[in-house]
């Protein structure tokens, strides 16, 4: 594998072009100005903390623990919606789309991340995540729930004051549709039994342990195979099939706030900072009445843009945009150097 | 089309969100350093300009149109490669890949880009992509030759000399594919004549006439139906179906260079800066002997990330990582922008 070569995504079914040997190019390009990360406890100015107004003048409340609201510009809108005109032609077709958009405030606390929070904290804001999941997905033609992060400016975050969002939609958005399809594809492809292709994935990983970094009684988390972002993660519960938030025991819930700890401790410990990425949450879609879509194995996708250091990103420009995703660091190198900031691979089997 | 909604890109089968209530959301995100535009005729730091050292020592010649040189850093290497190790699992399979990757320098002037060079410059550009395209064509197993460029430090590009890079490949890559099919699949969606995708989509938006941005005489440049990027561009050829470059006549090259030539300048004007893209051609791939894939029909994407101004860019991060891409800008709104800084609508029927 120290020669170019391309790996499969078996839930995209998209290529990624991996050219080891380049690892040694020298860095010429821009650098990002290094994120303050002395952030004080409460900001007056922050719309997300205890007792501040946002701009829509609603006051928050004093909140101890997480603290949930529909998004001031939220990106779709409650139904009903007018159907949209007749199209001129059948490409100018517009798919009419209904939802909400919430934004989940991981605590009062305006500098206490992922990696500082206390592990009942950190259930704290997966009970919020699986309460919003059930709500939102009770309402009228809701059909996905999509739970996400975006954390750091580098990743066009306005605001460090930890939350994530949930944008509940009337479609299956694109990325959770192809995935579904390769998962129900996969499932279909033993008659006699239904296999899981990300039990199963889990298990491989397990199994070699070259690409593991964090590991607990229920989940472990890897750099995948197919790894578009240098330290990309995929975080998975590899003990049984689980297809959503909804479906966790205390215990698996307990082990996913450990691992989301631990995880975000390791990339901090990369590189000294305080590591930016884009988060998400992919699960069951909302079953429709008598539907059974259980094919879905709940995982978490971590996607951070950092490549050598807290100031050198990478860019998917050029090539990625037009014709491939690209990496020079194997996901084996990236996993060793995420393992050696880890806090160790407990023992488990 | 003032109401959230959803728009298919039949090229890849991916759906947009858009937000169109949303534009007047406040910007609180990160800003961009604005890049200095005082560039020299001649950087003697530079190693494309002519006469200059590379890193691996070579003197570049004191060039008078286009220099290519082989990039010494490729992502790809020539064969023979060993051939990978059997797989421990088939999720873990390594697909070989060969090829070479080329950097076409577009003139010697350090500081003149598409929007300065005259026409007949930009033809050579042209021209030396076409020789590339069948030189790299002709040799054992290539299959795919990408063209790309690009443009600013906001793209990772480490040099603002203007240049592109072209890598052949000895498989045709994931975008590639994926639109290859959509156009094969369209031609054989009517058994009686074999249509094309493109050519088809170009004429439905001559007659509407609201994406538009530029016209000539065999070219159309559009803000597509399905644009992610907020300013994105497809140029199309119009007149006939032309699957590569090789197949345009005189008269369709020259449109080709003055149709570059009003983008970049059009992209330019629009937030007075030198406006940053990727721009990648879509093409024919390499025909295997006696096979015909003349479904191809030629066509140039650009992907700026400019949103609001020449130092705030859109960012592809949370949801449109994790769920689906989505804007607030209608294409229909940054088309009419676009149109306002270009150098009008010629009457070409
Ligand atoms: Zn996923
Ligand atoms: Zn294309």
């Amino acid at each position: 594998m120290d020669h170019p070569h391309r790996r499969l995504n078996p839930l995209t079914n998209e290529y990624i072009l991996v050219s080891p040997h380049r690892i040694k190019r020298p860095w010429l390009g821009q650098t990002e100005p290094l994120q303050s990360i002395n952030l004080p406890k409460y900001d007056p100015d922050c719309y997300l903390c205890p007792g501040n107004r946002r701009s829509n003048g609603e006051q928050n409340p004093s909140y101890n623990h997480t603290f949930t609201f529909e998004n001031d510009f939220a990106a779709v809108l409650p139904p009903p919606l007018p159907s949209p005109p007749p199209p001129p032609h059948p490409f100018l077709t517009c798919q009419p789309i209904h939802g909400a958009c919430d934004v989940v405030v991981f605590h009062p606390r305006h500098d206490l991340t992922l990696s500082d929070l206390p592990l009942h904290d950190i259930e704290s804001v997966i009970d919020e995540w699986t309460r919003i999941y059930q709500m939102r997905g009770a309402e009228q033609g809701i059909k996905y729930v999509q739970i996400f992060e975006n954390k750091g400016a580098m990743m066009g975050c306005s605001n460090p004051h930890p939350h994530a969002q949930i944008w509940s939609l009337s479609v299956v958005p694109t990325i959770a549709a192809v995935e579904l399809e390769s998962l129900i594809k996969y499932s279909l492809s033993h008659t006699r039994w239904r296999p899981c292709l990300l039990c199963e994935y889990a298990h491989v990983e397990l199994k070699l342990q070259t690409r593991v970094v964090v590991l607990n009684q229920s989940w472990v988390a890897v750099v995948p195979w197919w790894a578009t972002w240098p330290f990309e993660l995929i975080v998975l519960p590899y003990r049984r099939h689980i297809p959503c938030l909804s479906d966790l025991d205390v215990a698996e819930k307990a082990a996913l706030a450990d691992i989301i700890a631990r995880v975000s401790r390791c990339f901090d410990n990369l590189f000294s900072c305080s590591f930016p990425y884009s988060m998400g949450v992919h699960q069951q879609p909302i079953p429709a009445q008598n539907s059974t879509i259980d094919v879905a194995h709940i995982h978490l996708h971590f996607d951070p843009p950092l490549l050598r250091s807290a100031t050198v990103r990478k860019f998917l420009v050029g090539f990625e945009l037009m014709a491939e995703a690209q990496r020079d660091l194997t996901p084996e190198e990236a996993a060793v150097r995420l393992r050696s900031c880890s806090e160790g691979l407990p023992n488990v089997t």
